[in-house]
């Protein structure tokens, strides 16, 4: 590969503003590739960094400023995202987690692809943490966490012959307790319908800290409608709750848009290539010729949580595939359950994911040839009733 | 009226900075007027947007990174707006609402106009509200809500050859609770001694939410002294609290300065106009020859407070002219007695007032007695003690 | 003296942001000093101010942005400050003071010196204070108060041929409660070793308000190392806890850094000069080439810790020398014990400390006979156990 431009954006070192910049392709290149980073202006969204990376056909918008979320994206007629009622991405310094019982986050709830981690995940709670005295204490857990409302404190671009490739650096550290470091990267081919997303989660420190990390990856219409199908090969799937239970017969398919319906999540137990453990799950359009497609390996991600939202399009009609290293409960269960991973001191833990935009029914049937004959290799129970196995 | 000048000031979609402009009369233009932006920097004010508006007679400064709240303002002799411990306009960045048992939203209290809601506002207070999986959780609201404290995503000016009118637009939005947007038109005549602000707040999603708004206007030195006084017509009356209470008989009435002095409260249900509905209330000085005129319709402000403050000047030397959607007890108590708004998705409220600077006895004395005769047509009970129906 | 520049970096009158500049002495000046003022940006540390000060011999970085601290030094091979989780200063808008129970704090925590307080410092606790009524109201106070995260609102830089001195304004001020500020001047001669910290607290309100004051002033490698030493002319010494009482026969003697060291500390009421109450405390490396030297009154800082936390480097090997008005626990203990200052309205408070890096044997032997003859005048208890007259 040749190297066409290798250059930071952000640079903690250097005192640098954050570097706006439009590249492009030359003219007659095999792929009509740009990136263009600026910085947005007004209300909540003052200040936050945006990477818009467009590899010729995928297009996506990074948001550094939101610990390297991807705001939006579309790939030739799909749309990669969902409309929230909250309407611009919003500056960190706006947010208050604590907000409300611990759902603030949800003040800034409106990307496509948002990190949910990576001290703790899931479900606000009360969990008990280590003063700087070693006493233990109670302190309430936010929803979801920190990272998507970090700013990343590197951020560096790398266009080569054949690919674009961006990289970021977030911590979420404190002294007296987790100091965790997550670097990124996102990588897509030029001319590709796909992107690849490598983290590495690094204890900064020398005691043991917990992790948990759930990628929400949201989208809405045109992937969402009616009569859309989540396809998925799993050995079981369960309700997360009595609400999410109403739905379970129709749990892989979706409804048009109903005011007030309140959400529903079911958490799978996915199957998956034996060895590398490599699976795919899929959104697909009602006609069949629009989905996306995650893969990833369930070494990386062993739990998986399908979350549906078909509510009114003006509170957000949005469906959520969420590959995780645990199920979003307050993290206290899943601790109890043996599925929070602890990182030892200097300890890193590097994760792939790859997202996929198909459009034409041909691929699309591929990828449902291929679920179908994981699916083949185990029972698939889907469970009437939550499980307390997946939650609580 | 032909427009000399129509521009953003700031548009989330330009991607550029707040306009920074000075604009002004021509020479021999029959008003003097003048419009200049800027930002303001250094400590808690790094970053606050200001757009100063002088119509030739009336000058004030409009905060959009505060919900669009007016600063300060004079007319010709007359200070509109207070001197706040608080010395410098803060950016919401650095503010907690949640801080000190809720009491956050007074480390940035400093304005002369300031909005309070649009959600909820009035004293902290537990309230039920919904979680994301419709579930009730009680959580706590804190002083006066969040308007002021969100910055303004969209602002612009326009002016005619009759006038000057600022506009912009707040957004108090989250997934899974309300999503309400404000827009404020603040207008001005040229070489007028008024402005009118008209502000809709729209529910932007498809769910019923509820709805605040308290404009909490303050006065001190000029038009607060000992031997101003508060008029207004009402048929009734009450102090808030027993310290309240205890001023009843002088509750139209200010005194000197005075170190140590505990707020006091008049909660008032105020005669109109028939049919429209029309009010005016007014805090004029010792001499009667400087005053402030609100007028608004009890159909968008049914409920008004009187809030003096007559502490130190070191202190806050101030006295608040509140007219609301209701009183601003705890959400929870306004919902007891009926009076807090909920607008259906989609739904918006329009409101109008108009703020006047009077210096001549002689249209002081006008006001006087227009409100006189609104205070005819009622009995006007002054009620020695706090009622129940007034607050909790 | 002669003063070659005098000039304003923050203004907030002026409206210009933060002045970026670079001065340096003259070519053949007796002292090669130099002052550069710049902006860090990516990450927490987007918009932190910083001032760097070089006398010719000294080099220490200021911090406007949170409350004039003081991020990091040197002098020759000697090393102010020490290594933190948290590797940016961190913007205070970024900071949620009431996180993680009270220590959110900790996420900003890694300068070499920063202020506690200026109304409450030390360790989380409920406290009593009063709401806008007059009423008492318990809140929690957070982990060693405010004035760490707040940014200066005036900055301004005066070099004479004998000395650099910066001076900046902080605002710890709210309506309906206390309403300080703080004013800080640093001074360091040309050519010199030494920087002198004069600070005033002034009560802005006219009801008395409560100050608490505190520098946490911290050290890592080199001059912390196994074999280093605090030495300091004492009355009395205790451990704060059990934990610090387990180290108590080493109390002023440090270790190499031990992964899951808890940390130690230990207060003293210290002996001084007859009349002036001056003292000295000093910390030295193993080999007594190296050290840095504290001297105030204790007319100013009565009360002083000394905090050992050897733990691993990756987790924050540093310890801390705390000159303070009273001792780091909760105010209310504090308050109890009679040791927490009020500030009439309007009075106020000014304190100056000396901080020394000494590089020769010579002037370190020195210091030490120094402080063994302040020792010589009082019996110098070392108590095993807490005492509650320290701590709670």
């Amino acid at each position: 590969m040749k190297t066409l431009h290798k250059l930071p954006l952000l640079d903690p070192e250097s005192g640098d503003d954050f570097q706006h910049i439009f590249l492009e392709a030359d003219e007659g290149a095999a792929a009509d590739w740009s990136v263009q980073s600026y910085t947005l202006r007004g209300g909540l969204q003052e200040g936050v960094q945006v990477v818009e990376i467009h590899n010729g056909k995928l297009h996506f918008a990074v948001l550094p400023t939101r610990g390297m979320g991807i705001w939006k994206g579309e790939c030739g007629e799909i749309t990669l995202g969902w409309d929230s009622p909250v309407k611009d991405p919003v500056n960190p310094a706006f947010i208050n987690l604590e907000e409300r019982g611990g759902l603030g986050w949800l003040k800034g709830f409106n990307e496509w692809f948002v990190r949910c981690g990576i001290n703790s995940m899931g479900a606000p709670g009360i969990d008990t943490v280590t003063d700087y005295s070693g006493n233990s204490m109670d302190v309430p857990l936010t929803l979801h966490g920190k990272i998507a409302n970090i700013p990343a404190r590197a951020v560096s671009l790398e266009v080569t012959d054949g690919a674009i490739v961006l990289r970021g650096e977030v911590d979420e550290t404190m002294m007296f307790g987790p100091a965790l470091r997550l670097n990124v990267e996102i990588r897509t081919d030029l001319g590709s319908d796909a992107m690849t997303i490598t983290d590495t989660v690094t204890n900064l420190g020398q005691n043991p800290q917990e992790h948990e990390m759930l990628y929400h990856i949201n989208y809405g219409e045109t992937l969402l409608e009616n009569g859309s199908r989540f396809v998925a090969p799993f050995k079981q799937v369960a309700p997360r709750d009595p609400r999410s239970a109403e739905g379970i017969k129709t749990f892989d398919r979706y409804g048009d848009p109903q005011a007030g319906f309140v959400e529903q999540a079911y958490l799978y137990d996915l199957a998956a290539k034996r060895g590398s453990r490599e699976t795919a799950v899929m959104l697909r359009n009602a006609a069949g010729n629009q989905a996306s497609v995650l893969r990833f390996s369930l070494k990386d991600f062993p739990c998986f949580t399908q979350w549906k939202n078909t509510a009114a399009r003006a509170d957000g009609y949005v469906t959520g595939l969420e590959p995780a290293t645990n199920y979003p409960n307050p993290r206290r269960f899943e601790r109890e359950k043996g599925r929070v991973i602890t990182l030892k001191g200097g300890e890193s833990r590097n994760t792939t994911l790859t997202i996929e935009a198909l459009d034409t029914k041909k691929a699309i049937s591929e990828v449902e040839k291929e679920i179908r004959q994981l699916q083949k290799t185990v029972k698939g129970i889907v469970d009437p009733e939550p499980l307390g196995k997946f939650s609580g």
